[in-house]
C-alpha cells in the first residue's frame, strides 16, 4: 500500500471479498490464535440507554499477520424502520509499526462472511468426509451465508432445515436450489436423524436440539450463541461431543459451552481451540461415530482478518478510496 | 451534517479547533459526567509486544451532547526516529441514533488541546481570582499547550518553571514571552513559594513537589499521572488539599490520587468530580487559603467532545473531507 488512509465501503467489500478469501483469512487467524501469535483484547459491550442500542468493540492483534485494530459498532433495533441494517459495524486497521490508522472498512457484510467462514472452517476440519446432508437450524439473514460457505466444504446433496418461524424457510430453500441442493423443511427429530452436519444460527435462549435427536458422527457448528444467557442446544450434546471453539475464554463465558460448563457437564479443559486442529497439534475427529461440536463465539481477530483482506484486495484493484488524514 | 462520513485531518483540526472551543466542550462534558448524563466505558490498554507499543482505546457516550465513540491509538516509542509523533490517536464518532460511523477525526493535536482544556477548566473554577504567578512543572511537548490555555483563565503576570531536564525550559520561556508573561527558571522551593497556580505535566514516577513547598491558597493541576505507578506530587499535598478530578474511578486507580488513597491519606469519598463545581452542586474553593488540587486523568469523553466540535466546525467551514462508506 502507498500512503494515506484506505477506505473500503460496504459495496466494495461485497465486490472484492469472496468466500475463499474469508475462509483462508479466518483459518489462518484461528491457527495464529492457537499458536499464541494472535490474541483478542477484552471486549467492550455497553447498553447505552439510547435508542435501545447495544454498542461496543472487539479488537486484537495478530503478530503473525501483522493485523492490529478493532471492529466497532453494535445493534440498533430501530434501524430496520429507517431502512438501515440493525447491526452496524465498521473495522479500523492500524499499522502495527507506527500506530497510524491504515484502513477503514465497512463491517456489515464482512461480519456475515467471517461468521460463515468460521463454521465453514470447522466443517472442513471436523466433519466426516462423506457428509451428505446438511441440517440448518435458523433461517434468518445470516443463514444463507452459512449455507453457501458450508456447501463448499463437503459434497452435500440435501439440506434439511428448521426455523422457529417456518415462514422464513422458503428463502433459505431458494439459496439451496441455487446451489443445486435438494431442500426440505423438517421437524427437529428428522433434522437430527438425517443431518451429517448441523449449523445452528439463531438468537435462541433455550435448547432447540436435544441430545437424543443427534445421530453418531454428526458435526455441529453452534454459531448463534454470543451472549450470556443465549443457548441453541442441549448441554448434554456438549457432554457427549468433542468440543472445539474459536476462543476458549469466550466459549465458557458467553458461547454455547457456557451452559455445559456451568452445570458441570464439561470443564474448560475439555474444549480445544480449533486452531490446534488447523496447526496439526490436535488430531480433530478420531472416528466416524464421534460427535464433534464447534462453538463459534465470534472474535475480533476474525473481523480484522477479513477486513485486512478487503483492504488489500480493494487497494490492488483500485476499488478503495484513499484520503489523507 | 448531510450524509456521508466526515473526515477531519490533523491539519484541519489545528485550523478549526481553538482553545475556547475545547474549553467549552470539556467543561460541558465534565458537567454531563457529574450529572450522570455521560459516562466512559472501560479503557482498553495493551502492550502488544511489537515495536514496544502500547495500544488501546478510550470510549464513552454523552447522552446530553449525543456524542458516542472512541479514541483509538497509543504510544509507539520508535516513531520519532521515523519523523512521526510517538503518540498516535484517531477519534471515531458514531451516530447514537443508528450506530453508523459519522466522523473520523485526527486525534494527536486534539489530545494535547483537550488535556490543556482540562487543567484550564480546573483553573477557571478553582484557582484564586487574584492569582498572579503560574508555576509549570514540566517543559515537554504538552507543557506549551497547558501554558497557553492556563494563561487565558487568570491575569497572570509571571511564569516560574522547573523541569527535570533544564535545557528544555527556554522553549517554554518563548511561549511565555509570546503571551507577554515574565518567565523564570527556578528551583522547586521557589516555584512552590511563588506560584499561585501550579500545573504538573511530566511523566514522573516519583513526587516532584513536596507538601512543605506549597503555599496556602495554591491551586494545583496534576496532569501527568495517567498510569499505575506514575506520580508527580507528595501524597501529603492531597491530604491537605481539597481534591477534584475528572473521573473518580480513574483518579483512585491510575491518577495522582492513587498514592494518597493507597496509603490511606485520603479516601475515595474525599474526591469530588469537577463537574459538581461546574454544575454548582459543590461550591468549589471555600476560602483564599484553601489548597485545591485537580487530578486530571484524561477520559475518553474529553476526546469525543473536542472531536465532535472539530467535526462540526470542519463540516460548517467546508474544511472536512466527505466520503461514502
Amino acid at each position: 500500500m502507498t500512503d494515506g488512509l484506505v477506505i473500503v465501503s460496504e459495496e466494495v467489500c461485497q465486490q472484492v471479498v469472496g468466500r475463499g478469501d474469508a475462509f483462508t483469512a479466518v483459518e489462518q487467524v484461528f491457527a495464529a490464535m492457537a499458536r499464541g501469535d494472535a490474541y483478542n483484547f477484552p471486549v467492550i459491550r455497553e447498553a447505552i440507554r439510547h435508542a435501545d442500542a447495544l454498542y461496543g468493540f472487539k479488537s486484537g492483534f495478530d503478530r503473525a499477520g501483522l493485523t492490529l485494530g478493532l471492529k466497532s459498532g453494535g445493534y440498533w433495533p430501530g434501524n430496520a424502520d429507517k431502512g438501515l441494517t440493525n447491526h452496524q459495524s465498521t473495522v479500523f486497521l492500524f499499522d502495527p509499526d507506527t500506530g497510524k490508522l491504515k484502513a477503514l472498512v465497512g463491517g456489515n457484510y464482512l461480519t456475515a462472511v467471517r461468521t460463515a467462514a468460521a463454521s465453514s472452517v470447522s466443517i472442513a476440519h471436523l466433519a466426516r468426509k462423506d457428509a451428505k446432508v446438511l441440517g440448518m437450524v435458523g433461517a434468518g439473514h445470516q443463514s444463507s451465508f452459512q449455507l453457501r460457505a458450508a456447501a463448499e466444504q463437503r459434497a452435500f446433496e440435501k439440506v434439511v432445515a428448521w426455523n422457529p418461524h417456518p415462514e422464513m424457510l422458503p428463502k433459505l430453500g431458494e439459496v439451496a436450489a441455487e446451489l443445486g441442493l435438494e431442500f426440505e423443511a423438517v421437524d427437529r427429530d428428522r433434522l437430527g436423524a438425517e443431518a451429517d452436519v448441523i449449523i445452528t444460527i439463531t438468537s435462541a435462549f433455550e435448547p432447540l436440539l436435544m441430545a437424543a435427536q443427534i445421530k453418531p458422527g454428526t458435526h455441529i457448528a453452534c454459531m448463534g450463541t454470543d451472549t450470556v444467557g443465549k443457548q441453541e442446544v442441549d448441554p448434554a450434546i456438549l457432554a457427549s461431543a468433542t468440543v472445539f471453539t474459536d476462543e476458549i475464554a469466550q466459549s465458557i463465558s458467553l458461547g454455547e459451552a457456557q451452559h455445559a460448563v456451568k452445570s458441570g457437564q464439561i470443564r474448560e479443559n475439555d474444549i480445544t481451540p480449533i486452531g490446534d486442529v488447523i496447526n496439526g497439534t490436535h488430531p480433530g475427529r478420531s472416528d466416524g461415530d464421534e460427535i464433534t461440536l464447534f462453538d463459534g463465539t465470534g472474535v475480533g481477530l476474525q473481523d480484522l482478518a477479513v477486513a485486512s483482506v478487503a483492504a488489500d484486495l480493494a487497494s490492488k484493484s483500485g476499488a478503495a478510496t484513499r484520503v489523507a488524514l
